[in-house]
């Protein structure tokens, strides 16, 4: 999906929200555990509760892996069955040297059909760029994320800068608004007037809200550009709504509770 | 595998070499097409050739993720049958908020048997201390890298310091010499002594030697500490030393060659 096609999903459904998809075993409704695949079986029923009410869907790579073999397949069959009207989002936070970066773009992009990957900066240039080098895929590079490790080096000095505006500088020059976004934790309202000003077009990912604390008022309002620019994702709050059999209505009321809210910031812009 | 246990075996084999298995299936010799897991076969005579000759095995995730399902399923099957002669390490890069690292640690130490995993630092504390969690396993932490891309952010000043030395210092104040290694790459041999200075006790991964061009010498020279304190992976020079039928005596030699030069930096210590 590129980045038109992606505008225009917000525009049409009034809404910036990514469901995150960090399916854990133990924490889906009992019933579902007598499933063939119970983890394939919940992402189903959340993504046909809640697809109307988002524009993506983020995949969290870890909870799958921690599965093993059945884990991965059942990331497979997820990514297959969101589709094409959905920007997903392979959250994998890989990067390595080029020769290695390359095999996982192919296995993000070429082995599986994600329009994009999350990609960790710190071992730089070569390690980013494979991931920007199929037409119509993107890279979204950690710039300050969510969590409260971003103050050991994100949020550190680095020669007149703090380390994440030295990212947000250095690697924006690697592609362009158009296969690039950087990811940006709801959790960082206070730098976010910052962070626009350093990246006034890209696309920004940004996790944290719900179960982490980020308030999608504060997001909404000062990191949105004249193209939306932010795509928000909620997970736990959103797919663990409910514990019991009701669990992907609840799911649907709380995406459908931020779509709406969303609908109204967008129409200020 | 324990830092008691590694240590026995370096002095053992009089080795520190690490085989990295980055099966690339659009290198490996042409009559293994035909095998029902081309990737295993190939590490699997791979590792009956050079077991004897090193102490580790590095499986580079990326290779096995491009294949999808049977990537993964060749990665799991080539770990198992390394056994636990070996130290075994899944060059993953792993890093995210602390729940979603907790599933990596889980991947790569509980549904795989593998002894350490490396570690992506940016995300800061929350996103390592998962992997230090786990008895007789390791995280081993990226510190300053043997790609080009090393320059972008890991040599940039950072308060005083390099980002890199900041993140040495930082780093190895959550976990100890038995749980902790730092990947030092073997074409940053101007900063090793620095490095051996910011962390005189831990074990450092040092990829680089062959392909990438790094020496041997210059590490086993700079790097050794008392005991020993360093494992050098080569990956291309060995595993591709031959591209026919003879691959894995090719590789034999190969690996033998950078044990006998081993044997003789270890005599000097």
């Amino acid at each position: 999906m590129n980045r038109q096609q992606l505008i225009e999903q917000i525009r049409l459904k009034k809404s910036y929200l990514c469901v995150g998809l960090d399916t854990d075993i133990e924490k889906i409704p009992q019933h579902l555990l007598s499933e063939k695949d119970p983890v394939f079986a919940f992402n189903k029923a959340i993504i046909d509760a809640t697809r109307d009410h988002c524009v993506s869907y983020k995949i969290n790579t870890a909870f799958y892996e921690a599965l093993g073999l059945k884990g991965w397949e059942a990331m497979e069959k997820t990514v297959h069955y969101i589709g094409k009207d959905h920007f997903t989002i392979a959250d994998a936070k890989r990067g390595d040297i080029g020769n290695t970066s390359d095999q996982y773009a192919k296995a993000f992009f070429s082995a599986l059909p994600f329009d994009s990957v999350t990609v960790a900066p710190y071992m730089g240039e070569d390690s980013v760029k494979p991931f920007l080098q199929y037409e119509g895929k993107w890279a979204i590079v950690l710039g300050l994320t969510s969590n409260k490790g971003a103050a050991d080096f994100e949020l550190q000095q680095a020669g007149g800068e703090l380390l994440y505006e030295k990212v947000l500088k250095t690697v924006s020059g690697w592609g362009s608004p158009d296969n690039l976004m950087f990811v940006v934790g709801a959790t960082q309202a206070d730098e976010f007037i910052n962070i626009r000003k350093h990246t006034p077009d890209h696309f920004y990912l940004v996790p944290g809200v719900g179960a982490q604390g980020g308030s999608l008022k504060e997001i909404s309002e000062k990191a949105m550009n004249q193209d939306v620019g932010i795509l928000v994702n909620a997970s736990r709050a959103v797919i663990y709504a409910s514990s019991k059999e009701d669990f992907a209505e609840a799911a649907k009321a709380v995406a459908k509770g931020y779509q709406e809210e969303m609908a109204g910031y967008l129409g200020k812009k």
